[in-house]
């Protein structure tokens, strides 16, 4: 059933194309060779030119794998820190811990994560002979709250994509010539990404399937098309992330992701056959079984046209299965008649030499989300500032403040709540190089101070505000933590 | 209890062997340190041929780094498609899908698989000073039928091999010369090759302990011997991997694996203590204790005598707990008296300039299999054919046939059942380069017609032609599928 | 929740403060991008001198990627094997054995080590263009007594560290100038060491945290300082594993790392909020909410002054949660009155040109450890023997003699036992190269005779000696075995 052979016996197709000429390659490869003798009878009927000309040539051959560009190479997002209350002991946290959360409404990182998150990503890229180039991407993740040394028992390690992509096609031409085609299970190339600052994405497309990137019809416009199929998660509930059965494509997703100059406009139907038989709090009420999905977005390159920097705004709006505006697809509980619009805005800028500023809204409303006649209204604002001390020195501040109203009739055991969460971070950090919103890695201690409206906690009786009689609706959290990407 | 010091501090024997001179090395190491203050006054002292003479230098010890002949390399096998059903919802698949699955009987793999199943191979290569080469294998796999993108619940991850092989043994002559040696937990590098298009090993042993290959005796004769333990399996049900207790070598394997020019010829004993007291559908029926098994394989390097390309026929027989003819001493429900033949029969050749052909034929007979007076007969008749049509593109297609008789004496609830399946599939496939049968990475979309004998559906309730009555005996499949290795 | 967009761009720094000159690096990038015709070109304006010196510049920029000082790296700690009793099954094993081990008393690791351990650590090291370095550091382990090739049911594969680690930082001076600072999920640098012969820490910290280290304060004297958070562990009961709720650090421990020379002397403070209400036995006792620990150890450069080698001297004291000496805070089950003390000591030296020599022991005493009045003692003598006979083979012999005096008053149902422990192993040994106690790959044969007061079978049940009947106390046991470290 498993294949087991081909891992023992490596097949490569070698790109010669690069080296000088056919015959300084063969004398290279003699030399690669190693065999030191040879090199030194070669030596001794070679000009200066002819060693540098061949010094030159396997130098080359090594660079793009030193560098990444052909073979291994590794990338990484990582955290991993402590988040303490007054108490001494682990505080619950996290972008999503209020009732607003629930229905993706985040309220900002810095100084509220409590868990160590990693993906390892291992690449491999090879160039064909013809020029078409192949990368496959393995990524492993895991995610626990765990402060153990050995997390057998309460980590995650799983496999979140495994998937190739061709590029530079020989055989493409016309619209197609820049085209790249993929398949396997990957998060999508473009339809992912993020406000770093609420650790939310605007938009995820994730799962299995199959595409094509960059079809260029004009020198401004391209579209990306992909057909994706994906399970339903309660994400990241792990006791309903197995599917009943042992087949489990439920959701099957097609994509246009159009670009026009700054603009993007995506456009998502999707169809999960028999998904309206399904048992929501307990009924067969009307899950839908099909759905919609589109954004506009616009990727500015200033903030906001009044200073260097960049922005993005995007509006997302869906319905049926498509309801769910940021993880396309990913959940199967919401109405036939599920209608939700979200809004994402947020920009970079320096206000000076040395203080950064990048400010995010998120605001979504959802009707008929779950239960004919819910209602679901929410609205973040977070700002993040830094002030550049050194070299290696900066302070962060983070201000979030979020509103919701939620009339949820019922859903899942979750009682209406109205109210307002906010929540100020401050966060001495030390990084290699100060300097940009995106250098990492960093380290950093942190205090937060969180307040809340009482009638949060009534949301729900498992969730961080209503679940912890110490967390009371006033208080101070404080831990450090590092965070990586390469 | 564990080791937690080692991997903090590495201690390695780098081999200075390849420098061509120890006055050479000393100024190169210099150099490697990157300083660039030391390196201009060296370069002011130094003529141009000394300067070639430690560039040459400096790159030859880089360059089996970067070419994966020292230090560390990664291989991979992995694939990941989605496979659907005429209603769009998964359907089920593999090439075991069919009652003759059940005790090995593939049927071809293109189109038919629903999986994502990966390898990640990490490998460690050190040369000691004397010559002496080392090899750490450690291989992490994983399996899912999720198209989730989170499968922390239902994901697999798992380490399948991490082993140490040592060869150029400095201190080895006569027999020994070339010789390998190797121990730890690992798929054996000979007895363990498969026939790719019906995704089955035509012998696969694996497990813990500890071996030699390559004694040569004549240029013309060589043998390995190694012994093995491993755990029996009910591959892949999950819950018959945990064995009672926690201490799990179950069966020992002695193998002589021997060739004689271009015939292979192998000889395992096995031993597994007690297992006549295992209960089989409940009761003590008499398991066997110890196994036999051998294989005459020929490896052919043309089309059976009549075109280029290259062959391999094998006849495998095994008694007792030898009796699972391919995954060597893994089966411990086997009777004592249990007599199984397999015949496996592949070749690989060009019709034509753009199309290649590769049929295969997979047997087994099988007598007193887990109950006395039981019978298991199967064949498999596959053949894939591929077009090669352009520098990225090829139209693949596959028909597999299999008939099976298999009278069960109700062993594991399961019914005798005796017909056909059939299946039929289209693939048009990207690939970076066309051409040969193992150039890979694929990206495959595929569909694919299936029938078979209404009678195959008793065989058992939950398999996949008996348990979904979705999946009529003559049905449509199609998906997409990317495959990979290197 | 999780950040999904990091891991597909890659932001570097890229030191360039190594090439010898901004005009060389420039062309040298120009190289680098591999466009052949361009370089053609240069090469006919360029001068040999002009040629070698852009050579030697892109080669000192491959070099330390290849070496892996820079970008990834690969370190490994791996065992694999079988071991096995006169019955041919598997036999129990591991330096933990005996009722000490249960209190931490390990008996020596030759021929005792049944199970296939392994730590794939993957490093990323990037230099900053201020000079600063950074270490990203990710260990992958996995824990398995299973001989499956299939082990997705009892494998244990998680996450031990992520964690990364600033250096040579631009900014810091005065005492801080050789510091290094970190965050994250780790295994402490220093506070991490152990006697390689009984696979025991001599100390071991580890959790999540932050902490900074070589505060140096004159050239002799320095110290670390951390912070640790950590849950408490049962280790390796998998059960336990798994805390109550999702917050889960349980411990903080503060420490203060001291180097006076040769002397190392350590202070560890710790907390666990309402840990007093913890049930041991069944019943709210009186476990300890706060602890101290301290360790007095000296690092010698000879065989205890009389010879060629090393030794370390290592005494331990610890109270309340401190009770656990090696594993800091990593027993919550402590009593509040707990206090232990601990001695190490082990030696390496060569008592002639080809036998090596490795004596340690380790004792333990402790009272009130869990139950008001119990009372532990234990010692253990081992010593490891090599006799070095070719350039890849030696022969190892290791002797263990453990006496032990426990008194438990019934802690977790154990019995009060009072007896010895002894082992003789010898193991025929594989290396690449033969010299010195710590290179590694090795691949050994092994059998081991193994006697034991029979009094020490009442101590529990469930344990190697009391389990089992077949494991009778005066037995021969044999296998083989991989050991590599990288």
């Amino acid at each position: 059933m498993f294949n087991t052979t081909y891992g023992t016996t490596s097949v490569k197709t070698i790109s010669k194309g690069r080296l000088l000429s056919v015959a300084v390659s063969l004398v290279s490869l003699g030399l690669a060779a190693g065999q030191a003798q040879a090199q030194d009878q070669q030596q001794g009927a070679q000009t200066v030119e002819e060693r540098l000309g061949i010094l030159e040539a396997r130098l080359a051959e090594v660079e793009p794998k030193a560098n990444g560009l052909e073979g291994f190479s590794f990338n990484t997002y990582a955290r991993s820190g402590l988040l303490l209350g007054g108490d001494l002991q682990s505080a619950p946290g996290g972008p999503y811990l209020t009732p607003a959360g629930s229905v993706g409404g985040a309220v900002g990182r810095l100084g509220n994560e409590p868990d160590t998150y990693l993906e390892a990503i291992l690449n491999y890229k090879q160039v064909a002979e013809n020029g078409t180039k192949s990368h496959y991407r393995l990524m492993i993740a895991d995610s626990t709250t765990s402060s153990n040394d050995w997390t057998a028992g309460d980590g995650a390690l799983n496999v979140r994509q495994a998937y190739v992509e061709f590029s530079n096609l020989a055989s493409f031409s016309g619209i197609f010539e820049d085209s790249s085609i993929w398949a396997g299970k990957r998060f999508d190339r473009d339809l992912n990404f993020d406000i770093h600052w609420l650790d939310s994405d605007i938009l995820f497309l994730g799962g299995l399937g199959a595409g094509i990137y960059d079809v260029r019809f004009t020198d401004n416009v391209k579209s990306n098309f992909s057909l994706y199929g994906r399970s339903f998660i309660d994400f990241p509930a792990d006791t309903d992330f197995v599917p009943e059965g042992s087949y489990s494509t439920d959701n099957l997703i097609l994509t246009a992701d159009n670009y026009f100059g700054n603009v993007q406009w995506t456009l998502s139907g999707m169809k999960a056959q028999d998904n309206n038989q399904r048992l929501v709090n307990g009924t067969t009420t009307s899950a839908a079984e099909s759905g919609a999905h589109t954004m506009i977005a616009y990727h500015g390159d200033s903030f906001f046209g009044v200073s260097d920097g960049n922005f993005k705004l995007a509006v997302i709006h869906g319905q049926g299965l498509g309801a769910e505006t940021k993880n396309i697809g990913a959940d199967g509980d919401l109405h036939e008649d599920a209608v939700s619009t979200r809004v994402a805005v947020y920009g970079t800028t320096y206000l000076s030499d040395s203080w950064r500023f990048a400010p995010a809204i998120l605001a979504e409303t959802s009707e008929d989300r779950y239960i004919k006649g819910d209602d679901y209204q929410w609205l973040t604002f977070n700002a993040r500032l830094a002030q550049e001390l050194s070299a290696n020195f900066e302070m962060q501040y983070e201000a979030s403040w979020q509103t919701m109203d939620l009339k949820t009739m019922g859903y899942e055991g979750r009682n209406a709540v109205d109210g307002d969460y906010s929540r100020f971070t401050v966060a001495p950090t030390f990084k290699p190089q100060v300097g940009g919103f995106w250098n990492r890695p960093e380290i950093r201690l942190f205090a937060s101070y969180s307040t809340w409206d009482d009638e949060l906690e009534n949301y729900a009786a498992g969730d961080p505000l209503g679940a912890d009689s110490d967390f009371e609706s006033g208080q101070w959290t404080f831990g450090t933590q590092m965070e990586v990407w390469f």
